[in-house]
């Protein structure tokens, strides 16, 4: 080995190293506190406390206080886009000090989820699957100093457990004992087909334009075997009573209807969504989202 | 060459491999999406994908939506106080999925800029020059398997070609093809000085304070020959429309006048701008901002 | 040494150099700027383009416009949880132009906060302690060729100091001369415990969910001597006019109490703290917070 080899051989190491250290590193946050005050920030201070070289992101903080079903709706429109390692620390915890569990969830998909299991879970591990669960043993998972805060786990825990996690400083078995493969769950109306018409969910709305999108997919939708252009009639339900009765044509472009006017398409998650061409479907017809929103679609 | 100095020799290149490595990888995101959903955070997540070495960063998510006069404002007015070589990424889409094309402008100052090609590149493409205009080839730059989704280009697209041109993924002729280099633009009031007025627009409010800003920048109002303390008259115009007309003085300092009282001042960006010491010009006058907002001014 | 030895001798080399490089280089920001423009963005650039190593996070920028006290609580509540070295722009400064100074306060923590000195640093200074304080000296540290704009200090001297200073581009004494070891104060009503009563502000609500925090800490409400679930009496002044009064229990959890009713409890900085289950205290008894809100609680 001359001294060129030698140097070569070298770097190589070096690169190895780095790349060694460049694991992803990523946690992304996401609650219910707005950005107002200093909680997200202080989440993230305890983050870069455990080590300076995690990239921290957001999901989102606006979700509304205590909503738990949205919060479990964008971790499920979203893990999907983040790499593979990435570690969600979500925090809507209207249970917390009660008897919900901390936990972190590794799907199939090989994410994790730190969270209160409170129903927050629900869709991210039908989506991704299961691949274990562990709660998060707070005599080893626990900011230093913070044993007399009863109240904000997302800080001392939460923030503080997926830091830790997602910088390798502990392994997921690390976390706490293993917990029975399943998470709290939250009932909705999933996607079926029967009798030409097809049932589903609305999980949420496209808000910053008042679009409604629900939760049925393409596949299941082209069992109606609609062409671009055709009518399809919506009935949308809360609960159980009927709340809109309209019927609109499916597109692939907003603007292949008139301003105002309404449409069914295949959103960016490809799930059949009604929109108004430039105006705003829910805020117009009083149509709005969660657990307890159903829609029934059928060919005109 | 003894041992010392093979480790330096082989220290001296690791330092050349980590600044290579250190190129500034930086994507600056703006969008009219709000925060409130997982759109913004699965841009990211798809930029995490192509490399975790990128630095993401945000211009505004609040731009009001469909508002493609106030995205290009917003562009020119930080695009040059981030460091060359930095990739915006701006989704202001009213037209997705109808013909307008997804471009990168390649400004002479070497800020890259990805965005539908719908006039969000009026200002800068006149502040920064045109280096260059590439047309994005979707069959190469496109996330992989998001050739169903017709309405989220802002992840699918655009995200995915700026995070790849800002790891070195790709070049920037691995974009697409070149365009002619010109861009659509937005027509507006340019800041002109005759017999003794300057005329301009209002392309923006300051509007955390209610602030009003023109583009008269302060080589065409020096031409009025104005001392601090002047008296300056001021008319504004909303198309042809006289919407305000006062006198206020000009200062350097908002204490110059009494509180609620109006002043004249050069902004951060040197531009001549009306403000209410304390107050909100915009809201007490009814003035706005946009393409068709002008402005008149003379000394008293 | 063999080459065995020599390799890993150069990768520890490498090691160290690494973590030299790895000092923590965070800055984190807050305004009162909002996120709707690009005032925060070019504040990053700016920094970015002083180094592209600098982490770059936000405390808030919602801090209601020239509120001084409101900034320097979110400090007070958030930089503890930051890593010592950590540099905090703070930039609410109703007084831009006029005389106050521009400064950068070292803690006995170790935290730098670079901040107009107008009140911002009350109450960092009293809860991580003098070390020392420097006037930026703006012929040294200020954005080259932004000498002509009066008005966005925040840009041209505090972010670019900062950025400069958390990378080691300038040493704190770098920053401009030594001052008197004393900040700008706004008086505030300190926690006292007296004839079985205690005194003390409500600095800030939490605000997301209308909750009341008071500056009484867990040591001071000690000498209350109340037990979980005891009765506790409590007033709440505005400068000094009553605002409220009533009796809660003391509480551990929110769940202690029935929906819609009141408890007293530590919060997540262990301050005395009241609240509604599931409800807004603050809405619903107009109780605010500020410098010129102060309360009484007292064993019932």
């Amino acid at each position: 080995m001359n001294k060129h080899n030698r140097v070569v051989a070298t770097l190589a190491c070096c690169i190895i190293f780095i790349q060694t250290f460049a694991q992803n590193k990523i946690v992304v946050f996401q609650t219910d506190f707005g950005l107002k005050d200093g909680a997200v920030s202080a989440m993230k201070g305890v983050a870069m406390g455990v080590s300076a070289d995690l990239k921290l992101f957001d999901l989102t903080h606006e979700i509304p206080a205590y909503n738990i079903w949205e919060a479990g709706y964008r971790l499920k429109q979203t893990a999907q886009y983040w790499p593979a390692g990435t570690v969600f620390v979500s925090v809507i915890d209207p249970g917390v000090g009660s008897a919900r569990k901390s936990v972190v969830l590794k799907t199939k998909s090989g994410h994790f989820f730190v969270t209160p299991d409170n129903g927050t879970l629900t869709l991210v591990a039908e989506s991704l699957g299961i691949d274990s669960i562990r709660e998060i043993d707070e005599t080893k998972n626990r900011l230093k100093g913070s044993g007399d805060s009863y109240t904000f786990h997302g800080r001392d825990v939460y923030a503080y457990t997926g830091a830790r996690l997602a910088d390798g400083v502990i392994k997921f078995s690390g976390v706490g004992p293993l917990l029975p493969p399943k998470v709290v769950t939250i009932d909705y109306q999933k996607p079926v087909f029967e009798n030409n018409i097809i049932k589903g969910n609305i999980p949420i709305l496209d808000i910053q334009y008042g679009n409604v999108w629900t939760n049925i997919d393409k596949a299941t939708f082209s069992k109606l075997n609609m062409q671009t252009g055709d009518q399809i009639h919506v009935t949308v339900f809360h609960n159980n009573d009927k709340v809109y009765e309209g019927t609109m044509p499916y597109a692939t472009t907003f603007s292949a209807v008139a301003e105002g006017k309404a449409l069914c398409y295949l959103n960016s998650l490809l799930n059949i969504s009604f929109a108004l061409n430039m105006d705003n479907f829910s805020a117009k017809n009083k149509v709005y989202s969660g657990a307890d929103w159903s829609v029934e679609i059928k060919k005109e």
